[in-house]
């Protein structure tokens, strides 16, 4: 099963703002079993919001967005992916009462802004916010399951065990676990790896993560993940490869 | 003029690994003039590769990729770029040598995973790596510059200067700085955002970015952004945009 990550806000795209939603939804849709096929960036223009939903409705199980949800003028993303797939718009009942005793407590003005935060696609499903005020919004479109979160990070955050649940595939589990080895450039390391990877034909996968020193190669991490049905077997693939590979590293060090 | 950035590798997807490739990278070509349009993460498959620059070529004037240049068997960027566009791949004898010197030194042997690292689609032009092995790669297609560099932060950041200067707009400036707003909500500040963005047309960009403690907002960081022919253009507006959010700030205050 697929799953893709859309983030939205210019402030990523120009980096002024390192992109941890992308990484912490990730994290989360990987353990939950899905393959993370693709992550967008796209600034805050409705057309390029529509484009990269567009892109990926159908072709993922599952799509998580982060970003765009609040008061400003540039918070776009209900509007930008109703309209893209010509979904009316609707107030939801219960976010706009939430949203009225909020600033009533605080004595604000109900603006078109705070409004505009109980607006979702009609037929959505409204995930709380316990950390802010805009909710995020569960949506299924042809075979996609979708998620829209805010961009705020506490807020997504607080969403994501949500979803988890929502999502979790119970026949797909991944492991994953890692090795330092030292004294070995990647390189000659390499060869070794593709045998196993051969071995284990797609059954585990295996990366190298060279860590430099001054620019030299002191050591390598290398992780080893496998995907199975149960967490179980994944472990134990995880284990005897790993073992493998120590088994490699003194191999190559006694030459 | 439009720029995209593509970030190669497993470990961005399932979010071991927080892509701050991308974020330098956006940087760079903002303050290089661009206009930076699309971020597309995607893992060590090769068609998956191929399709995020068939998808950008020609959309964008510039696109810059990092990852997947190392020696393992999963470090498959050049041949997956080349392949999709039909471009034959060549030894860079340049680099071949520099790679055998290398390992000569160190007293290695040289194998086909190094060798993949001296692999470059005709036409290329090399960019030196300064901290590491496998070379960058400047390749035009169509319309578009392509900037292939590699994934290890310390070698991809070292290319970035070269890459500033062979695309740096003579006629296109950003220029941005913030205020902090305080004792004022995001959304009561809102309208009075999208009241100065018509005034000024498209000329400027305001972002706020609510700083939150205990779930609360504590401040606003109100960013103004400017592109212009010049640099002293760009300032000389984003200056008197933050002094008009300041006095907004005083009057909502005095209410």
């Amino acid at each position: 099963m697929k799953a893709c990550v859309i983030t939205i806000g210019n402030e990523i795209l120009k980096g002024k703002t390192v992109n941890t939603n992308a990484a912490e939804i990730g994290r989360m849709l990987y353990f939950a079993g899905y393959d993370v096929h693709r992550g967008i960036s796209v600034p805050d223009i409705k057309e390029e919001i529509g484009n990269a939903f567009r892109s990926l409705v159908g072709l993922c199980d599952v799509i998580v967005s982060s970003g765009g949800l609040g008061p400003t003028f540039d918070d776009i993303t209900v509007s930008s992916f109703a309209d893209e797939f010509k979904i009316p718009i609707v107030v939801d009942a219960e976010i706009y009462k939430t949203i009225k005793a909020r600033i009533e407590k605080r004595g604000v003005e109900m603006t078109k802004e705070r409004e505009k935060m109980a607006l979702v696609p009609k037929g959505s499903t409204v995930i709380r916010n316990v950390e802010g005020t805009a909710p995020g919004i569960e949506y299924h479109l042809q075979s996609t399951k979708i998620f829209i979160l805010p961009g705020v990070p506490s807020e997504m955050r607080s969403m994501l065990k949500h979803i988890e649940n929502r999502i979790k595939l119970s026949n797909s589990f991944y492991f994953e676990d890692s090795v330092l080895v030292t004294g070995i450039y990647e390189a000659s390391l390499a060869p070794y790896i593709t045998e196993l990877m051969e071995e284990y034909n797609g059954k585990i996968y295996i990366k190298s993560h060279p860590m430099l020193k001054g620019g030299e190669e002191s050591e390598i991490e290398v992780e080893v993940s496998a995907k199975s049905e149960k967490l179980e077997s994944s472990k134990a693939l995880v284990t005897e490869v790993l073992r493998k590979i120590s088994k490699i590293e003194t191999q190559l060090k006694s030459r």
